[in-house]
């Protein structure tokens, strides 16, 4: 049974405000709470329905309540639950330092299915990802989802992108409309992706730090690729 | 003004059935109904808010409604209508016919959101599209609306798969999770790209057609990308 103070607290963590101020935050579905129960994350409880009383490493969590899909329903953000919902203690900050790595650097990324789905390729290239501090939050319930569970896995760091580019000795390649062909380009064994603004591209400081501005070339109609999109693809010619 | 009758016909061109059996779809908001009214698609009538009145093309369209952004809500689909909906005739199916020209063959592609999407990107890549009988369909109102308007560009065909792939000489590749590195493969001048179901891949008896398995190298620890993406990022090594 879910009490009233647990729905109404469940219910709170859907803001941003709420999710600040407690250090908290909303884990859904069957992946995402299977790559969190394998992560280093602090679970601090766990909703299930009987379906999911033996998924493996529930055993291991202490505070956890079985409901009825019903229940669940109640605090859950989907339409249709699959019967699993975690509170999940957000990890303290720890400071970005640039390594000898490969970075995805996120200049105001607004649409928390892109921020989700670009850490899910960050993950798949092995990339670390930077994001301006006007990016969507990372704990947004949407983007939790769409990284399908890929942000127990990857760090991903909020800072003022314009200083730390600067900071930085990496080459950037800049995403652009108008830029050299990606294909084109000799790319270094490590570099900073740079991808902007779903409307506005990246904006005019950021780019006055890139080295390199590099293009999908558009051999169609199609006027541009979704930021998640240009990312995956830009991702695959700078990171191979 | 909007009667009634024209209420209850647009929200029925909601579902499946009716939009087969009227021959029509629906379009809403301004960057595809641009592209539609730059494309030779029939337009049965457009409801635009007084904010469209002066919008390129609206000139030549014989039926159309002035109405509120109230009116409107009543026949969007979306959460905040942009002020433009279109009733659009469904182009007369052509029959398919292989050309010296790359392809992307899709199998059992079930979400709109991806369909949508990956139009967007055969239109980007100058490529066509070739979809198994038991892809979503095309005029689901989310298909279009993730298209941004490249439905208007590019030839969609649905058709047997397998008979269509057995009767084509075009090298066909394979998007499978375990197959050659797409950074190592040479590709030939004409291609397809073939990808597979969201959750299942690619079925057997298609992947019986396929000459080639090729594979985005995994470098992290993700398990997998969307199909979209995958296609995306499959597309740009292809069609390069």
């Amino acid at each position: 049974m879910l009490s009233k103070a647990q729905i109404k607290h469940i219910s709170a963590l859907r803001t941003k405000k709420y999710r600040t101020e407690h250090a908290q935050f909303i884990v859904e579905g069957k992946k995402s709470i299977a790559e969190l129960l394998k992560s280093k994350f602090e679970v601090v409880h766990i909703y299930y329905t009987q379906e999911y009383k033996t998924l493996e490493g529930l055993n291991t969590v202490t505070n956890k309540t079985e409901v009825s899909l019903s229940g669940l329903s109640k605090i859950s953000l989907q339409k249709n639950p699959e019967g699993l919902l975690a509170i999940v203690n957000t990890p303290v900050k720890t400071n970005f330092v640039w390594q000898e790595k490969n970075y995805i650097a996120l200049d105001s990324i607004r649409d928390p299915g892109n921020l989700g789905t670009i850490i899910r390729l960050a993950d798949w290239f092995g990339a670390n990802l930077l994001c301006s501090k006007d990016c969507v939050e990372l704990y947004n319930p949407k983007v939790i989802q769409a990284s399908m569970g890929s942000i127990f896995h990857i760090q991903v760091h909020y800072a003022d992108l314009i200083e730390s580019l600067a900071s930085s000795k990496l080459p950037k390649y800049a995403a652009v409309l108008n830029g050299a062909s990606a294909y084109e380009t000799e790319f270094k064994k490590h570099g900073i992706l740079i991808i902007g603004n779903e409307a506005n591209g990246i904006s005019k400081e950021v780019l006055e730090n890139a080295n390199h501005m590099t293009t999908i070339p558009n051999k169609g109609q199609a006027e541009s690729l979704n930021a998640a999109m240009a990312c995956g693809i830009l991702a695959s010619c700078l990171f191979r």
